[in-house]
């Protein structure tokens, strides 16, 4: 596997480096609004320490990691109410990983609506991606 | 959110009261074959403590799963040679979660093969999953 490379999106955006619609932020993790959202309200958690992804991330990476990905999904639940949540995670381009930092996605489901690209493809709208991030952050337990 | 109901398939099979194509088991975790597997050699890691999934779940229990998790996932890499894998996980049934056992599936993906029911649809061959078994078993560090 590719060794993890720090200059990335995500990597940037955990160290302040690049501006993000922010949910939730403290020396772990930063959990974000996906701009290319499958629906909405589709939240991103971002573990800061330096993995790839899944197979190469320290174990106590991960230990750490998932109760705030539990904290931020409950959020999610709380604030968006959808029927279902998905959580995955991807591992390597052909799997779905644009980002070559771990992350973990939380894509609220809603019945009759298909999960895609929200909004019919494209990126989410600025104000709205904002007003999501604020009511998801406020739900937060 | 409906109570976890320990009378459901993942939670007898962690209890050994159903067979089932065993990967890896311990006191914390039961990783056996998806029966309905979505590619070859989809795993599922069950934690045994009982939760219906990610959002009731004792935070302790996430910690303690997900290295589990990162191991099986390493071991499905190195038994399978898959070009990625995704990490899913659903939460209630418009999620597209049908054991309300908290089970995390790690699905490996191989470029030019489509994602979905292994063999056209329906339960995977006997004597095919008892041999990805082993082999992925053989695989765990």
């Amino acid at each position: 596997m590719t060794a993890y490379d720090s200059n990335n999106l995500f990597g940037r955006m955990a160290r302040g480096e690049v501006p993000a619609y922010k949910v939730f932020e403290d020396d772990n993790v930063l959990a974000i609004m996906d701009i290319f959202p499958q629906s909405k309200g589709h939240v991103l958690v971002i573990p800061k320490a330096g993995s790839r992804n899944l197979l190469d991330a320290d174990p106590k990476t991960l230990s750490t990691a998932m109760p705030y990905v539990q904290r931020i999904a409950r959020a999610v639940q709380a604030a968006m109410q959808p029927d279902g949540i998905r959580l995955m995670q991807f591992n390597e381009a052909p799997a779905g990983q644009s980002v070559f930092h771990l992350h973990f996605h939380i894509v609220p489901i809603y019945e009759g609506v298909a999960v895609g690209r929200h909004g019919g493809g494209g990126q989410a709208d600025d104000s709205e991606l904002a007003a999501l991030a604020e009511q998801i952050a406020a739900a937060i337990g």
